[in-house]
């Protein structure tokens, strides 16, 4: 490692902390040093970055010190537990979670559509949901261009979504269902193998969806277009992984 | 059999045809003759009704001539090359396929909605789209007593809708998977497995799929709303059978 950023991951043990480290390689991207962070429970675990070893380490504010960016992917409890300290020792944090992405001090940002909102970051930059991102790098020029009167968006949704827990389980619901026996649900609200579920993340007051609503929040905030109209349904699916994933 | 109609069951033993048979039974439906018709390959083969083996014969017009009602399940071709020699024969035609429903003489029926309209009929009644109808027992009385501005519909739908290849494929597709073998579809346009198909019957001229227009103009003829705004995407799922099948 040479020149470039002091880089820490958080939540590099999980299935979305794995591609972060796999797209930093294959983008070569500039990082002088490399620091990566779980839950105490995975300390000592060690992992592959550029053909080095690291040795996962528990996240403190001494690593935050000597980091000069963040990239956080874990869910919102820790990122809110542990952001403000990144921020507190002058540490940038890129999050991946739901926690900072309305608030409106925090830029929400795809860099397709919005790189401008970096500039007033004051020290957290969040990123979208990810049927949010894939929406709005197809629909945003089309609004610049003509305009939107409204969107009408449907979704079909991987189980990776939910994590290594949500492949595991399609994987054994539906070997299960192959071969006839029961198979409960323990991630998914329902059996997932051979099925789909019209219900991801929790119910919000207008009987939509959370993750559907975040559809329409996050994409006013990052088209700036506080009062595009949009229709979203969003499904889960039997599918191990989407393209975006 | 005593008291009741004589009922002809075209395409007795497919897989929409079965169903057919097993909901005459469930219902009691007053049937005082039945006769299985099928393709002339299945001919001699042997169905169960209410207890009773019923030897498949290949349709012919002397079978119309001896019925009073005919139920068609079969594709459109036989349907269209079929339903005017059971017309001609004082047979009623209900057809199951998209042969005849956008026919201004044909009315296209959901009895919770439009009963009214089989007075009018000339020989044959038109049965419409399964995702239609389900859609239609939904919004008809919404839009009986208030209006509506605007029909945002998604679906998902099971592969029986492919008939039992549909079926076969699915199960195939996801062993071959699961044992990490390659699986070529036959059936559908790619792999169904772990996979969602946005691509049901084929395209028409304003790209959406004819499943999707079907939506527009079988509603609007069932629900005489001619001007009915209906934004619909149908997506084919690797699921065996949905509730409505």
């Amino acid at each position: 490692m040479g020149a470039g950023v002091r880089l820490a991951v958080v939540g590099a043990t999980g299935a979305v902390g794995q591609e972060m480290l796999k797209v930093l390689e294959e983008r070569n991207f500039a990082v002088k040093e490399i620091i990566c962070l779980a839950d105490p429970s995975e300390a000592g675990s060690k992992l592959k970055f550029n053909g080095e070893t690291i040795t996962v380490q528990s996240a403190g504010p001494e690593h935050f010190k000597k980091s000069d960016l963040a990239l956080f992917a874990v869910g919102n409890d820790i990122s809110k537990q542990l952001a403000g300290i990144a921020v507190e020792n002058n540490c940038v944090v890129i999050d991946n979670s739901y926690a900072f992405r309305l608030q409106d001090d925090v830029p929400l940002v795809v860099p397709e559509v919005n790189p401008e909102d970096i500039d007033w970051h004051k020290g957290i930059i969040a990123n979208p949901n990810c049927s949010t991102i894939i929406m709005v790098v197809a629909i945003n020029p089309i609004y610049k261009a003509v305009g939107l009167k409204r969107v009408v968006v449907s979704t079909y949704q991987a189980v990776s979504g939910a994590g290594k827990a949500g492949l595991d389980e399609l994987e054994k619901n539906s070997r299960d269902y192959l071969a006839g026996r029961e198979s409960n649900p323990q991630v998914f609200q329902h059996p997932i193998a051979f099925n789909l579920i019209p219900h991801i993340d929790i119910f919000v007051d207008d009987d939509y969806t959370r993750e559907e609503m975040k559809m329409v929040w996050e994409t006013r905030k990052i088209m700036h277009a506080p009062d595009l109209k949009i229709a979203p349904t969003t499904v889960r699916g039997p599918v191990f992984r989407s393209h975006s994933d």
